[in-house]
């Protein structure tokens, strides 16, 4: 089992954190899946993921208090091992986990994910609970020094013969529910200890371990960012995306940002290998949080996202409710010319980057498609110009002279004048083109 | 109340901990009260310290594995408030705690202090136990983010209501109990959180708090170090001792290295207020660690230290055995002129320090008397020259021409050269003169 | 001679940065001087100081590109030693340098300081010119790595014998001089190597042995700030003064920020040795920066500065033109309750510091009187109740039930109510009490 | 000009500095030259660098005090450009300067390089000599606060028009001798200002456009090291070799430590853009540092150092005086097989790295060859284990079952045993094989 065939292109699908937080229900997912099946799947749209808290009893209840109340009760099989909340998640009621949940998302053509905190649950580790396949119990397992920062439900596992015995367990259970993808926060960037923010080093590789184990190809993704560039090797051996942000929402100056992100992690997308820009907080956001809204960026910021995420190559993960979905929204979503840039046989090259414009490229040699991108990162429309010989991906040159120029998002043609390429994308907007040579 | 009472001298005292390590019990705390009652008690010594564990059921049973036990199990009163562990504390066998004990302690003339971790036990927290004087449980007054780096006992208490009221009834307990001395640990720099060191500040103000309210004059101790000297205003406001340094152990370099933070510290020392260089470990040590040997401080280094340690006025805690104490230690505890610098009548001043050297002096205008000091930090032996003129405290001259000097260690007498001193201090050793003009 | 003789109280006096920039001359100073001499020397201030670049051949004429003219003509000796700008100090004519202008501050009854730049003249490295007392020249004294960040004009100097000779001529000239007073610059805090913020370690060292040298009592004064806590040892040794912050100015963030400052310091004040909270901006200012304005300092928050500068112990250096002193601000400098307490006779305590608000007590144990001082920091008008109990310098409680209290700005008096006093002082104001028991 | 067109491999050549330090002279370049021409030439290597301080008269002659004389005279011209000592390049005494020398390379078949320092000469600035193709002077060109840390000859460039004519007059210059290959130093990590570490950045530009502008093709180095990862775009926009470490010389602890500075940067390696891992020091060295040696380097370590240079796709410069070589490590220079991995078409990956061992893969499609490499990082034999599951580039499997292996130093055969490999290094060394599949 090579992990890199797990995802042969950047996972594009739903997540439930942006619109439900800790509240989400079977209903709400079953819904989002019809949605996605019906509108959405034959774009290339297919992971459903229940994002965190589905074990957790009464989560959402404290919301003025506490986003993850603690020390509150949690579901839990007698392995230590967390179940979905049955108050939530009806079907698991008959003991069963996710299984009837990931049978209903497999029969409609779509892949089913969970979110995981990384470690042991706490209770676990003071009850003294049994560990599958150990004779060691659940407090010589956990490690007492090792928390999340802002989640209270875990420990950290220690790296020894029980504490693989239980991600095995662990991976071992998820399999048999059909699980296709795991989520794994608090271990990308362990951002409580700023003296080792990678501390959870070796639970990434116990998880890798476990995945390979248990037989099914599940997509391992890592949270929460940044990623740590100098651990790049790390990320790419054992996982198969890994977050290069904090949370990401909808708001210009993250967005802008990204830019810098995606710059440092341009030469790092892989096949199997994926920089995660998050979640793409479009449509209609934060029932969950307690105060429902429509996303605040603008149609030209949206485009910008969705260019950006597309031509750098990150997973595209949708954090707004399906069934609210707006004819605009799904327009940006089923653009079938953006969509084709993602995918790693598109390599992409960043050519400028400054306060007031980015500039990409991209290069699919098994398509011989060139494509090239400019982003207007300032607050007023600018033109930009761009001398062609910049535009190249590593030998392969993007774009010859009379060469005409399709926008992706318009349609509108346009060519090179000269020697050069001259737009007008509006504030915060951008233009991305296919390039005919 | 005014706490700069409750301690108008440095402590002196005994603390199980270099001896003891977690394993320390009711015969052994009485054992070294009956030896500083017969033998230190009239120099001074006064404190016996029950340090770390006194409340963990089987501490020190798995000491290959652990030095605290995860998740162990402890004695708690049904308030979440520790007490003692009735296996080794066999009178706390009547639910009264330490009151036998601290009884036994003043009966010989002594004081009686514990060790606390900053928090509430975790398992009052999973248990949702009670708090004394709140509705709200020990889940609510817990903070599930705030632990120690390296002791799994406890969580940190929210700065609300209901976490005074904690504080509060733990104070209330330990008054009825008879304590006069708390070394609070995990609270004076929170070392596991690089980024924000002095998490704990609120703490530490209503641990001061609580000892105002429950009418009992108890010395507040804040361990470990090193403590943050941008804060010593706030140390100075709500303590009466806390550690300059980590933990302190027989090693020459960290005694070296003591120099550098009592020259820091130097302007802090006053009434109620000590900045404290650690335990003393002398004589006989580590019995609990698994390996009983004896200081290896140099008769010369163990001159330095009590020298620097009353000099500079950090209080004087014991770390050895006492019952085992040889003559020689003896000698050097029960010295009475080098303990008649150690009180904040007596004002101290760095006049050098550099890597062969330091030079201290000190002016108690009380008795109007002068100290000079002169440590060879080298590892050879070295005359040391000083003018008398850089020997001051403000405004006022330690030696003049021809003063007579008195070694308070040997007894020996010399004068004042010219307008110098010249003397030769051993390798690692000091001479510490009573200067008479 | 002892360094801390030279300046037993915390110096006042003028300095000309504030408002001539780079661009004074030897008629303004004359001028200022005459003011003081005629109305504020009575009331203790005695030093007139010339600040930056007076050696620079036309300093200020390119002002709209560079504050410091890089690789302009300097006056200079043969000895690689500054002189005054004969073109502004005219008396510097005949070669004398500074000495026809300190005679005349002197026959007023005041005292001549000037500003230096750590270090030897770039030019006179690179030209290889002589150093008195040496046959080194000054390209070997020079360190070409050791530079200031903002000023281009020197290099600082090797820790060599030459080095010394250079320094030992240097002050050796400015004893010759009259000079009483020297603001060093660029040594205090090296902020150029974040890594290394006290390289200049040695010429404070090396300063001080040359003026120790040159017979005459130079109060030594070092910036820029922020010193470093850490080395208050060496400043207090060998340093009268040192900048405890960046360059202050006439703004509420910068006066509120002081309050930290001073918290941290405030066990370093002895005589002799001034944490400086830096210059007084009041009055007008700014002429030399190209935009003359008139402080922007309210009448309260006026009384604020001056009562933490003299509760505290810094020095007083009025930043504005004297000649145009109105008569409020006149009066604000001429407050002797106020000035009473500039001694370090007056042993100042920080009761306490918040966001809100700031109380301070003082003693003065030679006049037996006691001080009190509430501050209001926020933006709005406030009560500020204290608990007597908790105003204590050291153990000399500071008011006892029944005290009266006289307000040294306005001269009211009020009395302490019950075992507390609460006053109201207005947005960032303050109040501050001589209290009779 | 597309800068990555200079150099489409990763240069291999001599450079003066691990020999000669600044004390190199015409006849030495000359007689390396000859040696490269003579027995390395045929087997790609090409460039002749003369290192640091070819410009200063007297260079070496203080060489127990100073690497770099102060405030010495240098050969400069007119317009503020260095010139080659005519002491030591009798050939540029006809104002030609490195004309002559450059065309002797040439004639032999390879290419000529120079070193310069960042900046324009402190001595131009003092003295105001001119720019060409400006009317503004050296003084207001140079800041004076952009320093080098550790050479005192230059001062930083300002981001001007008159500092880009400057630079444009500099490789005028250059071009005109036929300087080929340019090593510029101070400029990749401005170590000096730690809060600023690529504070140069728009000085790599400034060059990178002056090159463009003298129309020839010269390969820009930059130096020291390490590079800024999160700067790796600008690097690979404007430079084609950019230091990845401090200083490299012949320690085990460096070469061990390289390897993580590989794994940051392999995926930064493509044609014109090569992270660089500095010169190789081999054979003799060190006269111009006053004592010469043999490398310290083992054939062993050897091994591994040109096989980790080789497959990750550094630079290989040679340090060493060439006219002493040694056959064997002639024989190390001249192993067609190794060198044959050093090509940006041959694409290396980290399979695996920890304290004990590192295994590396590659894979040149467009020879369709694979390699594998095993490193013992460890000081003890060890036989490595390898599952041929784990080597693969991208998709690219690296060896099939029953595949056969050629080691490329010894050329002794074996072959995949199962679905893993099995190698036993000696300490320190490597086996490096050619997969046949």
């Amino acid at each position: 089992m090579n992990k890199n065939n797990f995802a042969p292109l950047p996972p594009m699908g739903w997540n439930s954190y942006d619109y439900y937080d800790t509240t989400v229900t079977e209903d709400a997912v079953k819904a989002n899946a019809d949605y996605m099946a019906a509108h959405l799947k034959e774009f290339g749209w297919e992971y459903i993921v229940v994002d965190i808290e589905w074990y957790a009893i009464g989560a959402g209840s404290m919301r003025n208090q506490f986003q993850y109340i603690p020390f509150a009760d949690v579901a839990m099989d007698e392995f230590s091992r967390l179940q979905p909340d049955p108050a939530r998640f009806p079907s698991s009621a008959d003991g069963t986990g996710f299984t009837h949940l990931a049978d209903y998302i497999h029969s409609l053509g779509l892949k089913f994910g969970i979110h995981i905190m990384r470690g042991i649950p706490r209770t676990a580790a003071h009850n003294h609970c049994k560990i599958k396949g150990s004779n060691v119990t659940a407090d010589m397992v956990a490690n007492p020094s090792s928390i999340c920062g802002w989640n209270p439900d875990m420990y950290g596992v220690r790296d020894t013969e029980a504490g693989q015995a239980y991600y095995d367990s662990l991976m071992e259970l998820y399999a048999s529910w059909g699980v296709d993808f795991i989520k794994c926060d608090d271990i990308c960037n362990t951002n409580i200890y700023p003296a080792n923010p990678y501390s959870a080093r070796h639970e990434i590789e116990m998880l890798a371990k476990a995945i390979a184990r248990c037989g099914r190809p599940i997509v391992l993704s890592l949270s929460p960012g940044p990623a740590l560039i100098e651990h790049a090797w790390h990320y790419e051996t054992y996982a198969n995306m890994w977050r290069i942000t904090d949370d990401f929402w909808d708001k210009w100056d993250l967005l802008k940002d990204m830019f810098h992100r995606c710059e440092l992690w341009q030469n790092h997308v892989a096949k199997g290998c994926y920089p995660d820009c998050d979640m793409l907080p479009l449509g209609w956001l934060g029932k969950g949080f307690g105060h429902e809204w429509y996303t605040n960026f603008t149609p030209e910021e949206q485009h910008t996202m969705l260019t950006l995420w597309c031509l750098f190559g990150s997973p595209l993960m949708l954090g707004c409710e399906l069934t609210k979905l707006d004819d605009a929204t799904l327009a940006l979503l089923t653009n079938r010319d953006v969509l084709s840039m993602l995918t790693p046989d598109c390599k992409p090259h960043q050519v400028c980057l400054d306060d007031e414009k980015a500039i990409w490229c991209a290069y699919n040699a098994v398509t011989d498609e060139h494509f090239a991108a400019f982003f207007n990162l300032s607050d007023e429309t600018q033109t930009i110009h761009c001398d062609i010989e910049t535009l190249h991906v590593d030998d392969e040159p993007c774009a010859h002279k009379d060469a005409s120029l399709t926008e992706l998002w318009s349609k509108e043609k346009t060519s090179v004048s000269g020697s050069a390429i001259s737009v007008t994308p509006p504030a915060h907007g951008c233009l991305v083109f296919r390039v005919e040579n």
